[in-house]
């Protein structure tokens, strides 16, 4: 059960070996419409069933011809408008008028548009050639079948993100309904006697459960599907139940997530509570600054052992305990292929204040606004009452990272920045 | 009927400027729990219904005192878990303990946690005091009644995007349901004889119909709700019947996408179909490329005008225009306090190619990473075959904005970048 404390980057190393092995591990898979796969993983590659374009096709309106005779008087000899099939080939120092993404007769190397041909001849005779003064090359306004992407090709990895650009493209291949991973199932146990219901009025001494619904929603942004348990109340027997309930689900739960009763106070029974359920711990604290408790391992299970974070129970340090550690477990059971966090940089629009605690990564709730006038965008810090401070997490969109040795991070120094949202 | 074509500037202004009037126009709102509240607007500001923290609150297990008085040895009178309602008034020169969470007894002004107390005395009459060295200020390890905010405070503005941070303040306030902005409903219309739905095997000259899909994604993760029309044939009786029936429908659509049909073709039809619906153009064309043709402006209906915006059917141009115009108008229909499209700046990895056409404003297809360990993250371009190729596009998760004026963006120079996706 023992695990020590780890550094900030050490915790976050662990965590990304853990979920590398988690990402190779097999994930159930469904079948979704278009219009469900939004933000969803595929779970299988996308293969062109086709050339794409799947025939040589116009990219402007006007006259398909051969390059080379362009300059001579060619006479139109039809028309095909887009949808209709390819007109056959075409003779020899002669035209076809044609649509914009229209199929090319064979024979056909360049496209003429409007404005570079001049016509001559009665309507019903029209002729048309290349303008003086202008050139034209064969490949000109027109996409060769198969110039894209060849049939059989794979266009798509598996684990890539859907989103709408991945949809437009599964759909142009056909593939009526996508084949992504289901989405991991979540587990989501608050703890602890002072807490209430949101929609509950609090007696003296009691708050509301502002964690079950954040860490909810926040699973839900990182493609998890969460799953509330009822609060446990600060005592053995209520932490064993709710344990063993999550240990015995059925369908299984693939994370959980656990939030309060972990200091060092009398009725912080968490810790005991796991190590009774087997609880095999990766580490017990991260030197950071808020989530030092946090602790990350695995419970057995019937299958195979369930991975969990349990985080203090204030709303900062669970918020910092989940864009460091449970993201990057959510993506790979999720079967994404990019599983770190992402950071991004900017520049620090007030200098931090000193560190108190020298040695502990701090994460300092933030505001950055991405304006793409300067060099970087600013960050600004928002000032906050401690890890339990929800009014000031909620102005925030942003953590500022400031390393441990820093004593004071200066006005204007870039500085790192994770999203918390 | 008639309108000029604008510089991309221009154009993006002028969106601008409608969007804030859209804005501050009435829009239907909603009550939704918070499982289903990520993502969207709120509808009325949220207000602290209680101060918060709503008790002076121990944010250490330790033991509640006077401050003044922790050098003495201070007999401990008695304990408050969290969740109980605070002790009577501390007697002078005494102790209580207290868990991290819980509230304090009136008459303490700092609790002192149990790595600086010492203890002395047989277990049941015990006192603690100070350990020598150690200094202990009023406020030391707890949060006032009200620190972090007052009664009838408003907490979040209307306009606010609610993210799990802001529901969770939310239910912290005791808001069981949250007002929200109804989602805009956006009519998606696609036209072309050549298009045939994803799930059917084109017949030769035709291709499958992937704006549709990509539209409604991009509507759906920009926070509207998509109502995909059945496509319009390019025949001037299909296209208006099509919009007859955007005018007509109940519940009325708050925005119309057009696509294709735009171009100079003798089958581009859909601008003299607009404008026998009565349209007014606020810009008929968009010196940039893709998406050039691009059209906006208002059809007349029978409460309120339709906003509509209507592009090339390419599906890059497609995708352009929603970033440039499209988001910007939804986030304003949806009832959002920022409405102007995100940009970043980034490094681009390789040189652009020459502009062929000065004076357009290009959006090349590019894939940022956000690895943050450059001082900007670097943008490839992703080779493309012009703005049909979907296969490139998919690739891409944002757009390097190249000026009109510039010939050839050097490798290593800072770029704009929207993202695409």
């Amino acid at each position: 059960m023992r695990a020590s404390e780890l550094s900030y980057e050490a915790a976050v190393a662990l965590v990304a070996e853990f979920a590398e092995r988690l990402a190779q591990a097999s994930h159930p898979t469904e079948s979704l419409p278009f219009s469900a796969a939004r933000g969803r993983i595929l779970a299988q590659p996308l293969i062109a069933d086709r050339d794409q374009p799947p025939f040589a096709r116009a990219t402007r309106d006007g006259f398909a011809c051969r390059a080379a005779e362009a300059g001579n008087w060619l006479p139109i000899l039809g028309l095909t408008p887009a949808g209709q099939p390819p007109a056959a080939l075409l003779p020899p120092r002669a035209a076809w008028e044609i649509m914009n993404g229209a199929a090319l007769p064979p024979g056909a190397d360049a496209v003429l548009s409007y404005d570079q041909a001049e016509t001559s001849g009665d309507p019903a005779k029209r002729k048309i050639r290349l303008l003086e003064n202008y050139k034209i090359r064969p490949g000109k306004n027109l996409v060769a079948a198969g110039e894209q992407a060849h049939t059989g090709q794979q266009l798509l990895s598996a684990g890539t993100k859907l989103g709408a650009l991945q949809i437009a493209l599964a759909s142009a291949c056909g593939a009526a309904a996508l084949h992504v991973f289901a989405r991991p199932r979540v587990a989501i146990l608050t703890t602890g006697d002072e807490l209430v219901p949101p929609e509950t009025e609090p007696a003296a001494g009691q708050i509301r459960n502002s964690n079950a619904p954040m860490l909810a929603a926040m699973v839900d942004a990182a493609g998890g599907d969460p799953w509330i348990l009822p609060p446990a109340a600060d005592h053995p027997e209520a932490l064993d139940a709710a344990l063993a309930s999550v240990l015995a689900a059925a369908p299984t739960a693939d994370l959980l997530l656990v939030s309060g009763g972990l200091s060092s106070g009398k009725f912080d029974l968490v810790q005991p509570a796991l190590a009774r359920a087997g609880a095999r711990l990766h580490f017990s604290g991260v030197r950071m600054q808020p989530g030092r408790p946090t602790v990350f391992g695995e419970l057995p299970s019937q299958s195979r052992s369930l991975p969990f974070v349990a985080a203090a129970g204030n709303p900062v340090s669970a918020a910092v305990a989940f864009a460091a550690f449970v993201a990057p477990l959510l993506a790979a059971l999720a079967g994404r292929s990019e599983c770190t966090p992402h950071f991004a940089l900017a520049r620090l629009a007030q200098a931090t204040e000193k560190h108190t605690k020298p040695g502990l990564t701090r994460f300092l709730p933030a505001r950055c606004s991405f304006t793409a006038e300067a060099a970087l965008p600013w960050v600004d810090l928002i000032p906050s009452n401690g890890s339990g401070d929800l009014v000031a997490l909620a102005q925030s969109n942003c953590f500022v990272l400031a390393p441990p040795s820093a004593q004071r991070i200066k006005k204007g120094a870039t500085v790192r920045i994770v999203r918390s949202t």
